[in-house]
């Protein structure tokens, strides 16, 4: 990683850091449900979607901080999705990112409400902006954003990922791989690529930037789940703050478990080399884009 | 109840409960995601939140159509959270309105889900009401209406309600009733302004009109939640689908627990006579909102 990119990430990283801080800020302190939404919103996540949403502002020569409103939405999203999926009922995880899950900090309960609360702020957020955000897209832009996310978070994108990821795959070995494809499309594939695309959105890009810029985000997000899959065989558990081989125990579907370690790993490459294809067109103003399609496949966690 | 009103009630559920099924139908029907929002959203409610969100647009001189689709918003949000509120982690009934709770139907993390994505869809209706809904307000007003049933409902509105709802309460008896009138106020008053206010600012009613109908629906909101606890002491079992005393069995906190069932029965009537004096200056249009005020009272489940 090179050391601008290096510096471009930590200075995002903060400036997003800040915002949500402040989000947060609006409630109470001392309640036990801003708390549990603290611990989890403020974990020392990456923040890689909402630093996708500002970098593609950048890419399509804007003010990236017109598109932190969406990412702070989308990062609130994101949030409430891992809160539930870490609940005894769902995937029962007790340590994220190294850390207690929401429910093992404070209960069952408030893991439930503090997921729901998130979530549903996050669209308050968009609908209100101020005054949290010096700057904003004006109202009309800002219900587009609110139609993108609930789609990509929703019952077609998101929550139906969380669904089939659960249950038990019935078909042939042979369409196995498009099965996954389909479970990481829809689990985590249209929140990167929402997350991309309303970042362009937010700066009025034009339709033709926007298509381009889905197409680079739909092959990250695919590559960022192969990626995880390879860390999750042969990551270090200190690093990634979960134990390696914990998806094999878990008797997940994973690209490794389906198409090989070493075919896994050309595959990642692959995406990522097509990701960069895909916004060759894009001036040096999307370098930031470039080096987080080489972060990806690079990261050890 | 009048014959009039019986029929104002049946009319306008049957058009909600139309719009409701149209709006699930742009999801795959066969998915088990679809049959459980189904499940829970198409259950036989009152539909008390957008009846009152129209019956708020007709006072104001208004077509209540345009009150449908935050209506309709509302209840998938008051969906939501019966189905969270429901689970084995929160209340863990396995009843309500006299069928499965979701998660006894489905399964505990197909409940989970299914709240989720009925929340997530209600921001999605108004952002995007077309093609549901034949008429709408403009995307100015959607945003409004966005920003005020996400405060309404989140974490210094519903969900607060149901954290403190769970908590066992630490004061003096002699606060205890403000206590609970907190909780109410939090848990579902909120919902019930948010309904009857948004209803009215779909059709841009004025902030004068608006104060009044918010008076109204703090006072009958209240009174619901008195009248309910006092059937809950009262009821009958099959009229109410859920057995009668089960609050007690429960151990909650409620209205006849604290002040006695007979200062409970005075305080709803007092609640429900302030709430008429409160739109008092609306003309004949506003029928329906007295007639609910009534019914509030009067209603055996």
């Amino acid at each position: 990683m090179t050391s601008d990119f290096k510096h471009y990430l930590k200075e995002n990283r903060n400036t997003i850091n800040q915002r949500l801080i402040d989000i947060l800020a609006c409630f109470d302190q001392d309640r036990e449900l801003t708390r549990a939404m603290q611990h989890s919103l403020m974990a020392g996540g990456k923040r890689l979607r909402p630093i996708l949403s500002m970098a593609a502002a950048r890419a399509c020569h804007a003010d990236p901080r017109m598109a932190l409103p969406v990412g702070c939405a989308i990062e609130m999203v994101h949030t409430y999705s891992l809160i539930h999926d870490d609940l005894p009922a769902m995937d029962d995880d007790d340590l994220r990112r190294g850390r207690l899950t929401c429910h093992k900090k404070f209960s069952e309960p408030v893991a439930l409400l503090a997921g729901d609360a998130l979530l549903t702020h996050a669209f308050h957020v968009l609908a209100e902006p101020a005054p949290v955000f010096h700057m904003a897209p004006n109202s009309h832009i800002r219900l587009e954003l609110i139609s993108k996310l609930s789609k990509a978070s929703g019952a077609d994108g998101m929550v139906q990922g969380q669904m089939l990821d659960m249950l038990s795959y019935q078909g042939n070995d042979s369409d196995l791989l498009s099965h996954l494809k389909q479970i990481h499309a829809l689990k985590t594939g249209k929140m990167i690529i929402v997350s991309v695309e309303t970042g362009a959105l937010s700066v009025g890009a034009d339709p033709e930037q926007v298509e381009k810029l889905v197409v680079y985000a739909d092959k990250i997000g695919l590559a960022f789940q192969v990626v995880d899959d390879i860390l999750n065989v042969e990551g270090d558990p200190d690093v990634m703050g979960k134990a390696a081989g914990s998806d094999e125990m878990n008797d997940k579907m994973t690209f490794p478990a389906v198409i090989g370690l070493d075919e896994s790993k050309k595959y990642a490459r692959q995406l990522i080399n097509e990701a960069i294809d895909a916004i060759a067109l894009f001036d040096d103003d999307a370098w930031p884009l470039r080096s987080i399609a080489g972060y990806i496949i690079d990261r050890n966690r």
